[in-house]
Formats: structure tokens, sequence, C-alpha cells
């Protein structure tokens, strides 16, 4: 079998990329280690960029989140006695907009069934051959069967964890664990804020997020080792009122239908292309949630790499050429943002560290300027 | 003898205090261990603040300042390959000058001996007494004669290693040591740059500022424990013109006057009240020298206390009431301010730390809100 463009992975970067080199009338085929129900299950981030919104309408992309998304012109920033709001819409004239992970992957699953673009889920022992030369993937489809596609070109969309990257040979790795993790909590109940709370509290930070008018989400900063077991839900209700308290705010809970401890880690590996192998989103870099930059540097990765590749098979490899660099200014801006986030909200170090933090948190919500740089890097910059 | 104030300490800042009492008719006498002459030839900081610079004119010690002091628009950042210019005067309407603390402290002590100001240099065991209640000073004059002043105040301004900061009961303090200093260097050589240029360097920080048309200064970021002696002239200028070196601009070189190896800390120290003892300048905070705070924070404090203390031995006490925490709003941003530019512009850590401060840098250099609140914090918030 031959295509154009084989893609390693078909989450949301694997799958967008399929659909707007599909737009171009480029080939491309999926390959998934999970199954399509794993895919579409995983529940990951829900903040959308008003140019990763702006990119999904422009493609066909956008009829049920225009109806479900629900529009933030903001945030709210707190720490003890003090919750202030930064006003996106107003310093910047752009907003985000909440709109689950799994959202998103199921209108591009449906497109792509809709267009009829090939995937294979269940594929197991992906392998990439000769990505500097004529490359090809060899798998083992779902029914047991010992595949290989040929192609122009694969683009890793594989995450982390994906067989992609370690093709790229002698790649420079930057890396940062952090010293605490999140304690991740879906309950339903309707959110007692009609924006996200990030909360800056001395037992650590908390956050107040949705996934819809039905369903809140809320993270607590926790051990990396922490046990979940020791959180009851009582446990967690107590620590996120006290956390995200203010007066006058009532914390309405509800029955908690998920936890999970999220790692933290920032992870940049270069560069993102080697003779004709290209990595997107997870499988070149990672960014703790806090900003919620993964899924939308992700989709810039794609966005690119789609107008790349559209030009690169079409004859011009200019930007193909120049793909790694320019993927590489956005990815370490977007590092940059979400430890900047991380390492003022969260509690670590000592004494002088949570002054510093206190002081970063009333200039931000104080100086013109200093907000506006937070809502430019939060709402995101043009793709 | 008996005084409305005792002022412990004739730097910059206790000198300014006595001046600015003086203008609303309240006595000081002032209190110095060192010697005129020593106090005078300090070198240190040399860049005021638009705000300073507006308080020392309004107050008539501006006559020389404006015929010598440099009005600078901006600073350059750079890294390899790059110098940007950050135009204060353009973005926020404010400037910095260059004038050494020498110079203004030769003014200050010109406007004490005109005004004909009480003060006691190379005064010993210089002790407070009874601070929350009547306070008194004793202290053994230049001649030996042991001596005491009562004062319905006393402030301190007599810095890091000054005993008045020993008089506040458990004082809450935060402090922070970096893992590195300054080499600072003092030559007789025009200086090869308009205004400062800040440098990022793999080899580390380095800074090219200046004194007066003919004298230029020289900052090396060097261990704390540096051996000066391995230091030569030679090895200074090699690494100043590697760090500072862009295509197309030289270094000009002359002879070195002065090497010494600076240490960098951030300390702060609550509350800057106690009874009648009210602390300002360094007896009270310290911050690392990048961005030029120190001194300016010193005036700031003063302007406040004078305002406050003038009011207070008028009858109203809501000013000196509120002085520590009002002083400690302005401490904490510039303590904030001085350790994020240290952050990022000196080596420490890791690789990946290192990518951190060339993304913040670049971002620095091309986001107007993210290059109008350094601005906004160099050129120093409204006194």
């Amino acid at each position: 079998m031959r295509t154009q463009v084989v893609i390693v992975g078909a989450g949301p970067a694997g799958l967008l990329l399929s659909h707007l080199l599909g737009l171009e009338g480029i080939d491309s085929v999926l390959l998934e280690r999970q199954t399509a129900e794993y895919v579409q299950a995983r529940i990951r981030a829900g903040i959308l960029e008003a140019g990763t919104v702006e990119l999904l309408r422009q493609t066909g992309l956008g009829e049920r989140l225009d109806v479900e998304g629900m529009e933030h012109r903001g945030i709210y920033l707190q720490w003890p006695g003090n919750r202030h709001h930064i006003d996106f819409t107003g310093l910047i004239g752009r907003s985000v907009t909440v709109y689950g992970q799994t959202e998103v992957t199921k209108d591009l699953m449906a497109a792509r069934e809709k267009a009829g673009r090939p995937a294979y889920y269940s594929a197991a022992d992906v392998t990439l051959h000769d990505v500097a030369g004529k490359p090809y993937v060899t798998f083992v489809d779902s029914d047991g069967a010992a595949r290989r596609i040929d192609a122009d070109v694969v683009v890793g969309c594989d995450g982390f964890h994906g067989p992609s990257r370690s093709s790229i040979p002698s790649p420079q790795v930057w890396e940062r664990t952090y010293p605490f993790a999140w304690l991740g909590v879906l309950a339903d109940v309707a959110p007692s804020t009609d924006e996200l709370i990030y909360a800056w509290h001395p037992d650590g930070f908390a956050m107040h997020s949705m996934r819809s008018p039905r369903v809140s989400r809320f993270y607590l900063q926790v051990a990396p080792d922490e046990d979940i077991a020791q959180w009851s839900d009582d446990r967690i209700w107590t620590a996120l009122a006290t956390r995200l308290g203010v007066d006058g705010w009532t914390l309405q809970t509800g029955t908690i239908t998920e936890k999970s401890v999220l790692p933290m880690r920032s992870f940049v590996s270069t560069p993102m292309r080697h003779g004709n192998l290209y990595l997107a989103g997870d499988a070149a870099h990672i960014v703790p949630p806090t900003g919620a930059k993964g899924l939308n540097l992700a989709v810039a990765d794609v966005s690119l790499l789609a107008a790349a590749l559209t030009a690169s098979l079409r004859g011009n490899g200019e930007l193909a050429d120049a793909y790694s660099e320019t993927a590489l200014r956005r990815v370490w801006r977007c590092t940059h943002f979400s430890w900047w986030m991380t390492s003022m909200l969260h509690r670590h170090g000592d004494d002088f560290d949570a002054q510093l933090q206190l002081s970063q948190l009333r200039r931000t919500v104080s100086s013109l300027p200093a907000m506006t740089e937070l809502a430019d890097n939060y709402a995101g910059l043009p793709l």
C-alpha cells in the first residue's frame, strides 16, 4: 500500500493533520495503537485558543463547537482574600473557548469518516523505516495481519510515548520535572464560576474549570507521588473549598465521577524534522497543563505542517525545510509561558518564593502591560 | 541634647531624609559611623529613576544633576547575535538618568552644610534605646566624648550592617542568596555605548554601564567566591569583549582603576517600623544590583517617611501607622523585579533554564506589553 503521508497517531493532532491535508487534496493514512473508543474517551485539555477555534471553524469543524463551546472572555486569578478577573477580550480583543478535547476528537473522527480517509486503529508494532530516504511504516493490523505502507512523508503525532521520536538520531532534549502534580477531579455539578479560577493558596494551587454547564473540573496541587487513595471525596471538597474560597462565594459540590493524578513536566526534543519524518504535538514537546497550551500547541504545529507538506509535495520545500525552526519558536514561547504560569501559582521553594509569587500576582492584576502580556499568551499568539 | 528625629546613617537615604524633613521645618540630627570622606567615596549605583530625579529637582537638589546627569531613554538587552533597544521614553514617557551615588551624596552633603543641619561623623558605638517609648541614642563622638540625643523618632538609614534593624523585636525575614556574584570594573575609557547594555551570554552575564563621558563601568558574572587575583586586566577585557560582542561593534579598552567582587542578595525584613523607630533603605531590604533598584528604593522609602513623620510630628499619625505596609508594597515590587532581571540574565541552573531565559528575552524585545512592563518597572513606578 502506498500513500502520500503516513500519520502515526490518531489523537487530535493526527486527525487534524489528516483533515487539513485532505482539504488540500493530499492523501494520508492514520495509524493508531489504541481503539477509536479509547482515543475518544481520553479526558484532556478543554481550553481552545482563539486561533485554534478560528482554524476549526474555517476548515468546517466549527458546527458543534459553535453551539456547545463556551466562550470565556478571561480568567480569574486569586490568592487568599483576592479574586481578580483578567478580561482578555477587553485587553486584546480575543477570547478562549471551553470545549473538551474529547469533543474536538469526536468532531474530527466524524469528519474523517465522512471524507472516507483511511485509519487503522489497534495497530500494533508500528515501526518506522528509512525515514531519511524512502520511508515506509510496518505494523500489525487489528486482524493480526502484517502490513506495510510506503509514503513520501511520515508524521509522528504519536505523543510522548510513541515510537516516532526515537527515529530522529541524536536529538537534543530539554526537560524539567516539577516537584508537584495535579489531582484532577471530574464532578457532576454545575460550575460555581462563569470562567476558570486559578488560585494560589498556602496549601497549594487549586483550579476550578468546567466541561459543560452540568460538569465541573477541578485540580488540586499534590505531591508527585501522591496516593490517590488518601483523597476521599470529602477531603477533596474540603480542600477545594479552602483553596478556592473567598468571602461571599460558595463552592457547589456534587458527585465525583473521576479522579486521577496528573504529572507535571516540561519537555522539548529537537529537531522536529529528520529527512522525511516530521514530529508534531506531544511527540516533540510536553508542557505542564497550567495555561492550557498542550492541545493548542499541537494544533499550531499541525497547521504549520499541513501548509509545509502541501507545498513540499507540490515541489516547494521551503516551508518544510523551515518547519522545525518555525515550530520551535512557538514551542519555546508556550514552554516559557506554561512554566511561568506554573511557577507563579504552585507552592514550591521557600517563603521568599511565596512572596515573589504574591508580588507577581499583585502586579499581574494591577498593571495593564502585565495583564495584557498574560492575556496575549493565554488567548494564544496568531497561528 | 534633644531633637525631633535622630537619623542613624548619613548615606544618601539618611541625608535625603534630613533634607526633606528640614524643608518641612522638622529638626533632625545625623549620626554616621564613617568619616564624611569615606561616605562620599563609596561607589555604588548610578541609575536614577524618573521619580528620583523629579524628587531631587523639586527639593532643590537638581542643579548639578541637570548639568552632569546623562539622561538615558532606555537600555539594550542582548544575547549572542542580538542586541535590542528597549525605548522607555517611547513606551511609557519616562527615562532614567545616569548620575553616580557619589554625586548624589556630594549634593546632599553640600545641602546639609548650607542648611547647617547637624551631623556627627565617625560616631562610634551608636546604640538605640527605648525605641518603643521615649527613644534616645547614645554614641561616642569623633573626639571620644560620650553623647546622648533624645528624640521623638529614630530612623535607621544605617544599611544592612547597621545597628538599627536589631532594635526591632522578632522581625520576619526573607532572604535569597544567588549562586553568582558581579566582578565590577571601573575604567578610564569613554563608554562604547550610548546607553547601558545588559548581556546574556553562555559564559555568564555581562553589563556595560558608565559613570561619565570618560569613565566606563563594567560587570561580569563570576562565582560568589571568585578570587579577584585570577582576573588580570587582559582577562577582564577579553571576557567583556566576548560577552558583550556583536557584529559591527567594538569595545574600547582603557586603564582599569578599580575592580571588586560584589555579592548578590535579596533580603527583606519586616516590619519597617517598631514604636518610634523606622527603617529605610538597605537597613530593611537589599536587592541584587540588576535593574538598579537599591538607591531608588531607598529614596522611595525616605520620600514616604518624610511625609509620614512630618504629619505625625504635627499630630496626624495616619501615614506613619501605614508606613511599613505602604513601603513594603514597593519593596516587594522592586524585589520581584530585581529577582526577575537577575534570573533572566545570569547563567544558572541547567540548559532548560537557559532556553527559558532566551525565550523570555526574545519575548521581552518583541512583545509590546512585555517590553512596556520592563520599562515601567525599570524607569520606576510613581513615588
